[in-house]
């Protein structure tokens, strides 16, 4: 991926009954691609949705989104194929629910898709280290996985800390509770811009940010918009030219912004 | 239920980036319920969704129609809650499934959902008998559960009688591979209409067919409707009157009624 910061949404607190119309309002507010969350309900204590309704969702939104999968499953090694079937474009394994992580990677990129390696809170990021260097993607939680709207756990942020030292050119992400009151703290790690994506009425609270491989600082936010404005016309949001016909209403905070049609 | 057959249409091949207006459509097109099916990946071999999008389906859907939940899950007991919470009517699960189906069926009722009782192909159904009594529905696996587009087991029809005759008063539901060349079979035993749903482009091959507790056999299907007609206005489908606007193909075998959009 190109340098600077990326924003996958979650889809876990849409309208579920209309997946494909909430990921295409996400990706036209500006999401650079969709963070998957598929539950088996044995690695977590939930089940979302698996490889059939990838499918679908491919069929409807064509070959140019990147579908993050985020597999919370207890066999993570199950799916790889399926998936990638499927139309998935990265598939993000939990460490703690394999025994043999140099194996599934490898399965992984036979099967075409890039490969991220995720971590609960309780796992150390040593443990995550031996695989850096074999990965495109590392994921470290925030919350506990397995539900939206969770606080975030500003504790995790020294593991970003030392894989971003440990591993200049390793993508970072960071999943759960990240919001319009924590992610200054993300941002301190060098992110360029966030945006919350906040579907009307069905706002995402499980929300990612993705770190980038660069550290980027030359946007200064502040000076950017102003804190609440009623908006016409074509604006950069995310980095992207956006068009807002008639008078929507845009709330920009430092590092935030919040487009509510 | 009142006496009389019924169709609850399985979603499994529909479009599940649109489960909402798929299911609407399964609705408008007469199905009497929806039968919605459960996988977790680890009692049989597909992940499909859980409770929450259930829960999405109910507020899209409204509280008027009958949710039969078909949970082909390892831990049936773990979603009883959940279920119930996400607007279920019928907690369907599978006998294979549990230790301890009494505790299981008590704690359904307690949340308030009907009981159904499923058994896949290779249990037999002397199994299920000693439940019976306690069971709103009794469901008689026809393929493996797991994938829509399977074979119909004919040799699964005497489990259908053996029940009919020693538990009168208890539904039976078939499931897997009924389709316009299989569902005779399952009519023999007293089915009055049977009517397939397919969806534009994303058939249902995994439908069911609901035998309710009273056989029928009063209408006389051959003469009620031409092979294959173009019909604008109101018309009986599977016992219920509907519209239909402008000129729409409404195909019609001895038993299946099939209305493509």
């Amino acid at each position: 991926m190109a340098s600077g910061c990326r924003i996958g949404p979650s889809i876990l607190n849409s309208d579920l009954a209309n997946l494909g119309a909430e990921c295409l309002r996400m990706l036209d507010s500006g999401a650079d691609y969709l963070h998957l969350d598929v539950m088996d309900g044995h690695f977590v204590p939930n089940i979302t949705f698996g490889h059939p309704v990838v499918e679908s969702l491919r069929k409807q939104l064509g070959q140019d989104p990147f579908f993050d999968m985020h597999m919370m499953v207890s066999r993570p090694e199950q799916w790889v194929k399926p998936m990638a079937v499927a139309g998935a474009n990265q598939y993000t394994f939990h460490l703690e629910a394999t025994e043999n992580p140099g194996a599934l990677i490898k399965d992984i990129r036979e099967n075409g898709m890039k490969v991220g390696l995720a971590i609960k809170p309780g796992t150390t990021v040593e443990y995550l280290a031996p695989w850096a260097n074999q990965i495109d993607m590392a994921l470290v939680m925030t919350v506990e996985p397995g539900f939206g709207g969770q606080k975030f756990m500003e504790d995790m942020m020294p593991k970003v800390h030392w894989l971003r030292t440990q591993f200049p050119s390793l993508d970072i992400e960071v999943d759960g509770g990240v919001g319009p009151d924590t992610i200054h703290k993300c941002a301190e790690l060098g992110c360029e811009v966030f945006m919350e994506e906040e579907l009307t009425k069905q706002p995402i609270f499980f929300f990612l940010v993705y770190f980038q491989n660069t550290i980027c600082n030359t946007y200064n936010i502040q000076n950017r918009y102003e804190s609440t404005v009623n908006v016409t016309g074509r604006l950069p949001v995310n980095r992207r030219l956006l068009d807002f016909g008639g008078s929507q209403k845009l709330q920009i905070s430092n590092y935030t912004g919040v487009w509510c049609p």
